[in-house]
């Protein structure tokens, strides 16, 4: 690639990837109870998982906990769904 | 409950209510290709209602799709996690 292919920015997307995010948030009225988003997080990347071909490495995910917020942010990237697997 | 208990916010929450809040975004790389959003919907709600006692009626599903961008919001309110209930 050239120089200038740095300044075309995926205009004809050579490498199709498809962008998939997760965003969890979890309010507790009751403070430091339970840690459901921590739960959730491995069955949802297992229900993801079923549907397209994911790679645990290209898995991006982003735990934040608070006494009584907490957010999870699950990133995942994929080189396109025309890999779309479906294993159920 | 008094017109002054108006003014009192919640300070000792006497219907402990939990807030899980779920927001996919899906960018397709090429258009109009595939709807995993939807595929997921019903199987992420299955996840959270396998831990929590989720009330269909009280769960908000926001659905927009684009031709390469959708996104779909879940909101559920449950009454505190007292009744957490592990199906699985």
């Amino acid at each position: 690639m050239s120089i200038f292919g740095l300044f075309r920015r995926r205009s004809t997307a050579p490498v199709a990837r498809d962008r998939l995010q997760v965003l969890l948030s979890h309010e507790r009225a009751v403070i430091g109870k339970s840690d459901l988003i921590a739960t959730l997080q491995e069955e949802i990347l297992a229900v993801i998982a079923k549907h397209i071909k994911v790679d645990r490495d290209a898995v991006q995910i982003k735990l934040e906990r608070g006494d009584n917020f907490s957010t999870l942010e699950i990133d995942v990237e994929v080189p396109s769904l025309a890999k779309t697997n479906k294993a159920a």
